[in-house]
């Protein structure tokens, strides 16, 4: 037996204890006890969100404000060096429950989709068929006749016998590991066994033996790579059910805010490798703490389904992305294979298998794969939109016939990046803003806590509400005058809530570069929708529907975002937003065989439209800087309603 | 860069350094340099023929005859503690080419193979329809499209291409390990490259990528894990020519010389480990030879066929063997998926693929299977009866209808092992005796140089003539009286060679109890063998051809042994010997997929019969304990050559 050795790290309340590595950062001590510290900035000590008292010996603080015992520190620069006792303060602790909203909606929509209803069997005993087009992986029971002198075949025959005997599966392979330990595993079960099958792009894979009695248990991770935010659902593969979700910023933040930077960063010296491991590590940390918070051990997760966009899958699995930033763009795959986790330093079962959604090109990633499966757009006669508000912008119009897509850096402001009171819809995010009849701010938190910062959805409504009651005008500039515009240590801001009422006893504000941040990403957003559309020669008015995806959080308020201008101006009930499509893309992919074939026509019907070389693109990015637009004839309902001409 | 560092081990003559490892013996250092040191015991200090002289630093020599510097010391039991300088004596030494004996025997036959034909290309230009039904690995030329704005494809999705449009391979897989070098391996090389392809249970893989100037390189090994002897073949995978064969001991004599007694000790505590990484270690030795001597990198290996008993089988991929011993005598798996070299533990290329004959049970094995491909017997109409002369004594009947095998364990003797003279088909091993006209005996050895010891087809040669000169007796009884039996220690001995015509500077003799080893061992094979064709209701007059295998060396005089009884009496044109047919099966299997397809059929064609159950067995044994046998009706030919009746 392998004994751990390391400085022992308590966290308080709760005294839950860690083995530590030595100069890991507290921030990473606390994940991967499973306890989610809040951090926005990706552990630059930015942010400012982690700190935590050391309460009992010492660790090393490199942002010379010490770390002597009773002292507070940042927990992303704190790193440990002996044993310590660290004290949590509510401020700082983001309950995970919190930052599983979104997680319902898409259960619902999982639970009206044909494929994944296939693939969601009902019972065990009748798996087989129902696995048939089904999940990554599964278990299946199996009732191995013992052998006798009359039935002397091999363990390995044995079971390929009954697997198709009783399952009617042929051909599943058994790896060397599997079959070492099988004659014990197959004898002390008395035969009766669950075999744990994994799905790979050559065919099935037996990749453990259980007892019987344990059978049921296989899991999944359904996790979508964004530049910005990292989502992870736990799914139990035997229900189809989502058993918990948990969120945090990517920590490749640190080199950089976008793709470009970080495919830069990924050039220096060891770039790569910092990189894949940031995100490998990250993931690690999310699989560990839903691991942890469902009391699931890490090698009964025995499959993953990841999407993300082209750079960050590259990222993940460590191939250089150089090339897609260089002319003529080529990516190393757009379609990775199916791969073993431990190829890619997931810890989890060591045999599960890692597929990732197929995607596009160099600047359209299996996200947008994902989106689509996700909202059915490819499956419909109506002209459908997808808005992906992330940081990569992305647009996709087309239907069952076709579909054509255009990407835009549009940057994380809405998903809280770059923003100074920005975080994700995580607890106590602001996430619904209106201007009361006295002028000032109503809003709603996530969770019904006190507030610690704004999301996206937050950040549509305060923008169309300064807008509504004149604080701001088309151009993004604050009046003085109104009671919630100050002057602030940066020019004019919105004091959205005073420290008294909030969770971390400081302002929340707006100041102008966070509007100047805003505009900026709305132009982009709405510059790529609307030239894809006008290139390809339709009209808005032409679109039956609209989909919007994007970490905004639970809820987005469609008029604030049309009347913001981030979204075209059609009918409110041609839109609709999904959420993390992304997210919910890879985790129908986990469940049902029929969605990654889907995903794969789709990533090869797709064209891509590059507009970045568009002439018409830096036009209509100017045009859209306004609020809604300089043009009110493409927001004519919105202009009526700011009384706007 | 990482540096080794170790203890410097200096041989000479020759010079040749080795950075050691503290603890290894000098007979694994030698190995591992390359220097073939001769050695029968599995390294046990018995045969004493890996003698060496420790010129400058010292050992830890268990063998209480000390290690000083000067001193003789037996390598097999010298354990390097620090930088030593160690003379080889000529007597010690085998030289490689020595070994090779046998090798030509099967190229001519692989020549003239029609399968094997197929499979090798005239020219690398022309590669795809020769590699079609080829080797398990192979390199192609692939000519790339450079990229451009108009062809942006991923690099993966050109590799795929230009593989379906140059070669007409579909679904080549790539795994990710390959696609992180590929952006700078295709860029650098120009988009001229070398792909190197394996085949595996599910499909091809790509495995790596070479610029095309070495394109043509890509080699495989055939290897033979034999109970008592491991021979492992290095093949050419572009022209399928052998470029040279290296033998030795199976280490894991140490523990035992059966396979009962190693499943015995695969039972015990770390007991299957140290098996396994004993006959990995020797292979890998071997390798590592081979590839010294030809100078191949170990990464241009990216292929393995290996045949071998199951047992063996079974030990070399860490299977546990112990229900092969216990009834119902279930072994894990008798046909091993296509697996990693990595996972086995090879030294070769990091993403190479082994691939083991399939057998039939646990007593007949891949080593059999190869034996029947080999020689072609599962073709052909007429009926034909296979003998392996192995530690396991092997016999198949049948043709291209019928296939029915059983197994007896005859134990070493024929390989040299148990033998006080033995020794395998090296360099100086006497492979042909005659009793001159004088009365004293001529003999031959292989590479005619002085005699070392006695190999198989020279002890058959010695019993023979023993007994037509009438020195020995019908029971094995030497009669004193004749110029070359005297007293020995023992007993009754035969003198070979005297001391002062040997390379070793001692009496090459064979002993009363060799001659019961002998007897043993040819009662088990004959009686195996009559009693199979007795069970299925063959008479031995019905047998049209008998193919023998079995490690005696580079040629077996058949009169010989059919007047010793180890083979049945028929016309003696009706017998070919075959020599390592397992080997030979094994690099068929390693050329052509059409061998390993027949491999298949012959496995799930042949049947067992369990012989050790059949009350006639010891009966037919204990006939055959005599020479040629009790009962003359059965070697008509035989007792009247030697005048019995």
């Amino acid at each position: 037996m392998v004994v751990a050795s390391g400085p022992l790290v308590t966290f308080d309340p709760g005294g839950r204890i860690l083995v530590a590595a030595a100069g890991q950062t507290l921030l990473d001590a606390a994940f991967a006890a499973g306890i989610p510290l809040d951090s926005v900035c990706g552990g630059r000590g930015i942010c400012e969100r982690c700190r935590v008292v050391v309460a009992q010996g010492e660790v090393e603080a490199d942002d010379a404000r010490g770390g002597r015992s009773g002292g507070e520190v940042l927990a992303c620069l704190a790193r440990i060096t002996g044993d310590v006792r660290v004290e949590i303060p509510e401020a700082s602790r983001i309950e995970s429950e919190q930052i599983l909203t979104g997680m319902e909606r898409w259960d619902q929509i999982l639970s009206t989709s044909e494929e994944v209803d296939i693939a969601r069997p009902r019972a065990i005993s009748t798996a087989a068929e129902r696995f048939a087009d089904g999940p990554l992986a599964f278990v299946l029971p199996l009732s191995l006749p013992p052998p006798t002198l009359e039935d002397s075949v091999s363990d390995a025959q044995r079971l390929a016998r009954e697997l198709l005997r009783q399952h009617g599966l042929r051909d599943v392979a058994v790896p060397v590991e599997v079959l070492r330990a099988a004659p014990s595993a197959l004898r002390e079960a008395g035969w009766e066994i669950g075999v744990v099958l994994v799905r790979t792009s050559v065919g099935h894979q037996l990749i453990d033996i259980h007892p019987a009695a344990e059978a049921a248990r296989a899991f999944g991770i359904a996790v979508d790579i964004g530049t910005t935010t990292i989502v992870a659902h736990l799914v139990d593969l035997g229900t189809g059910r989502t058993l918990g979700a948990s969120a945090a910023v990517n920590r490749q933040r640190t080199y950089g805010d976008d793709v470009i930077s970080r495919i830069i960063h990924a050039g220096e010296p060891g770039g790569l490798e910092r990189l894949r491991s940031a995100v490998v590590d990250q993931i690690n940390v999310l699989i560990g703490s839903l691991a942890n918070a469902h009391e699931i051990a890490r090698d009964e997760i025995v499959a993953v389904a990841a999407a993300g966009n082209t750079t960050m899958v590259h990222l993940f699995l460590g191939l250089p992305p150089a090339e897609i930033r260089r002319e003529p763009y080529i990516p190393v795959v757009v379609a990775p294979p199916t791969c073993p986790a431990s190829q890619v330093g997931l810890r989890i079962h060591p045999r599960a298998i890692v597929a990732v959604m197929p995607g596009v090109s160099g600047w359209v990633g299996g996200d947008i794969t994902a989106d689509v499966v996700a909202c059915g757009m490819d499956r419909t006669p109506e002209l459908t939109m997808l808005i992906d508000v992330g940081t990569n912008g992305e647009t996709v119009i087309g239907n069952r016939d076709f579909l054509v897509c255009c990407a835009c850096s549009a940057g994380p402001a809405f998903e809280g990046g770059g923003i100074s009171s920005g975080m994700r819809a995580a607890g106590g995010a602001i996430q619904r803003v209106e201007v009361s009849a006295s002028g000032g701010f109503v809003y709603e938190t996530v969770g019904s806590v006190p507030p610690r910062g704004i999301c996206g959805s937050g950040l549509v409504d305060l923008l169309a509400e300064l807008l509504r009651a004149g604080y701001m005008d088309r151009a993004g500039g604050l009046h003085l005058g109104s009671q919630v515009v100050r002057e602030g240590p940066g020019g004019l801001e919105v004091l959205v809530a005073p420290a008294e009422a909030t969770a971390t006893g400081r302002d929340i504000t707006l100041t102008a570069a966070d509007i100047e941040n805003l505009l900026r990403a709305k132009a982009a957003v709405y510059a790529g929708a609307s030239l894809l559309a006008l290139r390809i020669g339709m009209d808005m008015s032409d679109i039956d529907r609209i989909y919007v995806a994007g970490g905004f959080g639970a809820y987005l308020d469609i008029g604030k975002a049309i009347l913001i201008g981030l979204l075209p101006e059609v009918p409110l009930e041609r839109v609709t937003f999904i959420g993390n499509g992304s997210v919910a893309g890879a985790k129908m992919g986990l469940l049902a065989k029929a969605t990654r074939r889907r995903a794969i026509e789709v990533s090869r019907k797709m064209t891509y439209r590059e507009l970045s070389v568009d002439p018409g693109f830096m036009e209509e990015y100017v045009s859209a800087m306004f609020l809604p637009h300089t043009d009110c004839g493409r927001f004519p309902d919105a202009c009526t309603t700011l009384q706007f001409s």
